[in-house]
């Protein structure tokens, strides 16, 4: 339901096709030829035609004349006629009248002659042409995320430029008086401002362009004027901390005259998580401590930043089976999703995920994990030796 | 054998801990003091000591006096006498003579007074000083990667800058005549030289700092310079194509000189790959072919690049166990290290994994898959349904 208050970014940008590591395909992508191009070779030796050597025997050998050769890349002007072969290199196109390859180390050489001493099947040693690709499939579709090896192959297939989806841009900003960005600050009591350099993190490698609004004092006017005063500018904005129900808990306060509002979660931690829509932006309001934070980034502004690039929304970048070292149980808020934070081990014959347990405040607990696991809404209990979902985050 | 040649980079440099994203720790951390550094509140209520409220019930409400405010990260003057309380928030230090936290849901507040109405456990919603970080703890070996958690957890430690290992430094070439760095070069016969563009993003992710020292032709004297030229200059060298057996595999040739020259490996595809030393510097010979090309890079390149840093060698970055969808089999190189790349797809309760099968020329095999699986020297077929492990690099 709050995902229908996220409209996908209609923003096309045009970019050299090696700058889009990263981005998101704005299109599907279909191939514009085959590749290869034509039958080329596998190795480096000789093209020639099947038929010319069928009767090739020790007793019997086929001398051929070397009329060229077939680098990569060009097609050959060469024919071969009968008796003919030509020198080929790996990734050569045939030329007219061949239909194999015979490798250069099955061959004897002579002056401008090669003596071939057994026959070759057909396409022996040759990759036809579009056995790679095919023109007109379609390579990527929409909201595929390009890795190095993707434009390699549109480099290949001669595609210079791609369009992707304009990145998303996120308004950050942290609430709280005992908030800082100075280390020396910190020093002398207050704290510093450490969440939004993580949420940054989880949010660029979510792909969205961010941007630090910086930090708001626990001042209902300043939150509101800063949250309406960057609702047009931005795709979606990020609050963090100041989401509880206290008179200090300005991001909710605020939030509440909204045209939506929603505060509360069953998200454990991360149940004073909040959602609203500031002028038509949503605004999604992540917890103070720590665990919440990346609970409530996880199941909520992750699948809106999914959304808003056409990806399907989901509360996780990747996820892995592994077995759990040792049981987890709840004895408070049995029906709500629970998420306990882990670290992947090796087994032998598998992964094993820890759990990494302690207080919602504790820094120390993403640090020494790679991903979650859930236990869902009525169940209590986890045993132990169990294979579980671990969730991983884009980066953490 | 090969990366007793491979010398670890010993040049350290400090960065500031928020500029340390990715990067390798030179040496351990530790932490310099507990965290939190007091006694602190897990809630927005009220400091207690629990003893003044031992006899509290509905019949006998106590009233305590508010005496001060607690504001996270400022260690407080107040001191509580009997019959007082603090107003404290969460994150805030605990005063002295308090040992618990009322949340201010559980309490009544009056004109400068609480009213509580049951008695409160010793520690109740405080978190333990050093209970998240104690004093003195690892919190990283030598060889971490950090991660933006890590960071987030140094600088609440107060520790502002970190010592990291330089970046290894990795010189690139691709030797060809058939190669161009042209999109229009390539339109009219070239081949375009992306296999570097892989392999940069490739050494890139696994932390280098590549320089592309661009295409080499053909031409034994002109590797040769190139190759003894930037060889005090990295701390290795990486060849792209040209490794192979025939007369125009110009980078096996001209290694074949130096100090230290291995050539071929029980891997395939991947097996013209090569290893060198020219003039103390470790150089790798990828094969031209992609499939080979990744292979070697994951087999050689990559463990260098981790020895480099000072991290354990190994051939992935990370692994993950799925179940194979078809049947894989082998009729030639039995002996070998077979390598097939495979594709992650997600069933009811864990991961499967699809075979991407092809010529090792095939340009969008890479793109298809996630990562490659193994089958083992003397091994020919792997059943369909078994549960493998699957490679994945540090990115593809």
């Amino acid at each position: 339901m709050l995902l229908s208050f996220v409209k996908p970014v209609r923003d096309v940008e045009e970019v050299n096709v090696f700058e889009a590591f990263g981005r998101v395909a704005a299109e599907a992508v279909r191939s514009p030829r085959d590749l290869p191009a034509h039958h080329s070779s596998h190795m480096d030796g000789f093209a020639v035609s099947s038929s010319s050597v069928e009767k090739a025997s020790a007793d019997n050998p086929v001398r051929l004349k070397v009329v060229g050769e077939c680098a990569p890349g060009k097609q050959p002007s060469i024919k071969l006629g009968p008796g003919e072969a030509a020198r080929i290199l790996t990734g050569g196109f045939l030329p007219e009248g061949a239909d194999a390859v015979i490798p250069q180390e099955d061959v004897v050489k002579e002056d401008g002659v090669v003596v071939v001493r057994t026959p070759v099947e057909k396409m022996q040693y040759v990759d036809r042409r579009g056995f790679d690709v095919e023109a007109g499939r379609e390579l990527f579709g929409k909201g595929h995320v390009f890795k190095a090896s993707d434009l390699a192959l549109m480099a290949s297939l001669g595609l210079r430029a791609v369009r992707v989806v304009r990145r998303p841009r996120m308004g950050m900003m942290a609430v709280g008086d005992e908030l800082t960005d100075s280390f020396d600050e910190a020093s002398s009591g207050k704290i510093l401002n450490t969440h939004a350099y993580v949420v940054r993190k989880l949010a660029e490698a979510s792909g969205a362009n961010v941007v630090n609004l910086g930090i708001v004092p626990d001042n209902p006017p300043a939150v509101h004027e800063k949250m309406v005063g960057h609702s047009g500018k931005f795709d979606i904005l990020v609050s963090i901390a100041g989401s509880s129900i206290s008179e200090r808990d300005v991001s909710s306060l605020t939030a509440r005259s909204y045209e939506v509002f929603v505060h509360g979660l069953t998200l454990q931690p991360g149940r004073v998580g909040g959602f609203a829509v500031v002028n038509g932006t949503p605004l999604v309001m992540l917890p103070g401590l720590i665990m919440s934070t990346l609970n409530v980034f996880m199941f909520l502004a992750y699948p809106c930043l999914r959304r808003l690039q056409g990806q399907e929304p989901r509360f996780y970048h990747r996820r892995v089976v592994a077995r759990l070292t040792e049981k987890v149980g709840f004895r408070k808020f049995i029906d709500f999703v629970k998420v306990v934070w882990v670290r992947l081990e090796e087994l032998e014959d598998g992964l094993a995920c820890r759990p990494v347990l302690g207080e919602s405040s504790g820094m120390s607990i993403p640090s020494r994990s790679d991903g979650f696991i859930i236990t869902p809404p009525g169940v209590s209990d986890m045993p132990r030796g169990m294979d579980v979902w671990v969730y991983l985050p884009p980066s953490l």
